[in-house]
């Protein structure tokens, strides 16, 4: 049974700025929660239905509801069993850029998108991705839903993305509509992949640092490739 | 001004039923009603604010609404200038498979996937998509929107896909577990590529025809990739 004031603080957690002051986040779904608990990540709080409860042995607070109950507090369209409060993690100094491939997401506004490109990081094997501060926040619950469960595995940091770039040390690749086909670029084992905004595109101020212009060659008519949609596919051209 | 009736006519759009029953759709936004325009799209009325009026010159029955009620009969979270009731296509009997690539789409649920894939078809050249029948609608406010303006250059039909893939007599490319790399895959010009639902993947009784398996490799630890970001990598290295 829920209470009035624990509906009215899940609910609470919609809000970045009451994210960000418990630093905490929401999770959903008996499939990404269960993963969750599986690598010990620090769960706080579990309202789940009873089916749930009774085919999950945790340790963790757990507070029945009815799928009545979990439907307010849900943000899915059909919500699945379980949702968890679990707590905000601080991914620490900035990553080492040499060896690795390294994401740079220059203002990725929508979360979709940006849950989209965590999971396609974390089936190309890459770790570390380095966000502009004003790209939308991981913890946003419609971010963490899209990532089904691949910020668990890929880091995300937010930073002032010049500065970085202006000190790389290691190639900076881009799209740009002039650029060398990625069809034609070899296998890199060490760079960044600067991916710009859904539709201003790179900023201007971070063009300079692209060292290695690339283009994903079009055939049609459309102005543009999704942004999650030119990072798979840059980046599973770059692996290969 | 808009009047009661209107604002209740072009809410009821918003349902599949009532699109089909009146074989209409509404597309939003300066630049998407702007291209169907010039397209010479069948657009059977407009509402725009003043604004839009004064700088777009067209034939069309307008109606000047105020941004406030153009708010009211939005799909979008920011409303942008004017929205458009257009008469739904009829792409015609389907098309012949010989010769161009053509994509299959098996249960695509999400109308922003659908929307991206058409996108990306657009990009890549690909003129054709046929659908199975239990595919989100084409017509859906959300897929217009995120086809991009695509919709107008890509025709999509729905069908009954076994039938088919069963009389196809071209290659069938599909995303399985077990494939080959895409990434060894010569350069196609004619064949199938079938992509499967979100969260089951292809069919077991299509993935039969599939004469062609192919596998974008896996190097990390996300289970899948979303559809539309896998219909990108898949076509990028058919056309390489």
């Amino acid at each position: 049974m829920l209470s009035k004031n624990e509906l009215k603080y899940i609910q609470s957690l919609c809000q970045k700025r009451q994210r960000q002051a418990e630093g905490l986040f929401v999770a959903e779904g008996a499939k990404l929660v269960g993963e969750m608990l599986n690598d010990g990540f620090p769960v706080r709080k579990i309202y789940a239905v009873e089916e749930w409860v009774r085919s999950n042995n945790t340790a963790k607070d757990v507070t029945v509801v009815t799928p009545a109950e979990l439907e307010r507090i849900s943000i899915q369209q059909t919500p699945n069993q379980v949702i968890a409060i679990a707590e905000q993690q601080d991914p620490g100094p900035l990553p080492d850029l040499k060896g690795t491939l390294t994401l740079a997401l220059d203002s990725i506004r929508d979360p979709g998108n940006l849950g989209t490109i965590i999971r396609i990081a974390d089936w190309f094997g890459i770790s570390n991705i380095i966000a502009s501060n004003d790209t939308v926040e991981l913890y946003n619950p419609k971010v963490i839903q899209s990532t089904m469960g691949s910020f668990l595995r890929v880091s995300t940091w937010y930073t002032q993305l010049e500065e970085l770039l202006a000190t790389a040390g290691v190639p900076v690749f881009g799209a740009l509509l002039k650029g060398r086909s990625v069809y034609d670029v070899r296998k890199k084992n060490e760079g960044i992949l600067l991916i710009g905004n859904e539709s201003g595109g790179i900023d201007t101020a971070l063009q300079r640092y692209i060292t290695d212009p690339v283009t994903i060659p079009r055939i049609g008519g459309a102005e543009s490739l999704n942004a999650a949609v030119a990072t798979g596919i840059i980046l599973s051209h770059l692996l290969t």
